[in-house]
């Protein structure tokens, strides 16, 4: 059993996996909660590639790295103090090459208008960080390598989108909880402005 | 204990949804959920407004039915055989005003440009309509809302956009699961067009 609640509290990037095989029982466990997920009007505008062979991650990797290099890195906030840049630097510019596993969601613009497919793409991807993080890997959701042509890379046809990038594996580092501002400082009572906690 | 396999696989959309009071603490329980979802940059560019005054949810109720009278219900899709139109017309038209607690989901463009934010905050909307099910409340998630004058009605300083609508109740349906496409059938093996199965 995995608690919800439990894993909620205990989500993180986790940006260094080992590279170690993950079953594919339970790469299909995860994509079959994703596709549990709501869409608008039940479109299911979701396509996964499941990418395991190592020359395709590396050209991802690729990708991700001359993204970064390319225009991110100029406009990431090191300054963020929970933002952990120093990982996010080593993680675009070699360790996601390490992830036996990296999932891309794509989006279908046959659904949908491109710019409407977020709220039904992201709730799947949640299910997938959640239920990796149930099977005890880590995991999570980069939108950077989107930024690069990872759609070309992978074949996709022009009314698919890639729009979450999601490596899979067993942790290579144990992280604590996350660094969050307190709920109570981001809700309004009925109106914004009128504070939660009165 | 809320098994995340088992709420994923039990999550649907609640449209109707009996006028009880719902206790904050369950309220604070899930936006407390809600903010450990991850963000671009640990930005965590979410606001929320929990609306319970009746006349607020009544403006939001008459916003809504307006939008979707006005245009979208004319592009609607009664046809699609797994989606419930004419239960999200009743929705649309009335049903919304019962629900007794209505948050609304909020994404700050001052983190980042507005089509960047989806990544940001459908994550944490997910996170919100897990923890309603897994405390037995019925929720979905609706953008409908958002193409009406929802912004002004909660006072919304400009730098904020309402991104989704989440009623919360108990539900006066049971539902059973969702219906979907197999995972199988929308996933590919390493580039597109691979079948997962083989």
């Amino acid at each position: 059993m995995s608690d919800f609640f439990e894993l909620a509290h205990r989500q993180r990037a986790h940006r260094f996996l080992e590279p170690d095989h993950v079953p594919e029982a339970d790469i299909e466990r995860i994509l079959d909660a994703a596709i549990r997920a709501p869409s608008a009007q039940n479109t299911q505008p979701w396509q996964f590639v499941v990418v395991q062979d190592p020359q395709v991650r590396q050209m991802i990797a690729n990708a991700t790295r001359e993204a970064w290099v390319g225009f991110a890195r100029e406009y990431s906030r090191p300054e963020v103090d929970t933002y952990q840049w120093t990982d996010t630097d080593k993680w675009a510019m070699e360790a996601l090459s390490d992830a036996p596993v990296i999932v891309v969601v794509c989006g279908d613009t046959q659904a949908m208008d491109a710019g409407l497919l977020g709220s039904s793409i992201f709730p799947a991807a949640q299910n997938i960080l959640l239920g990796a993080l149930a099977l005890g890997y880590g995991s999570l959701l980069s939108t950077l390598p989107t930024f690069g042509p990872v759609g070309e890379l992978l074949g996709l046809p022009a009314n698919l989108i890639p729009m979450a990038v999601i490596p899979i594996g067993r942790p290579a580092r144990r992280l604590g909880p996350p660094k969050r501002v307190p709920f109570a400082d981001k809700t309004h009572r009925d109106r914004f402005g009128q504070s939660w906690a009165g």
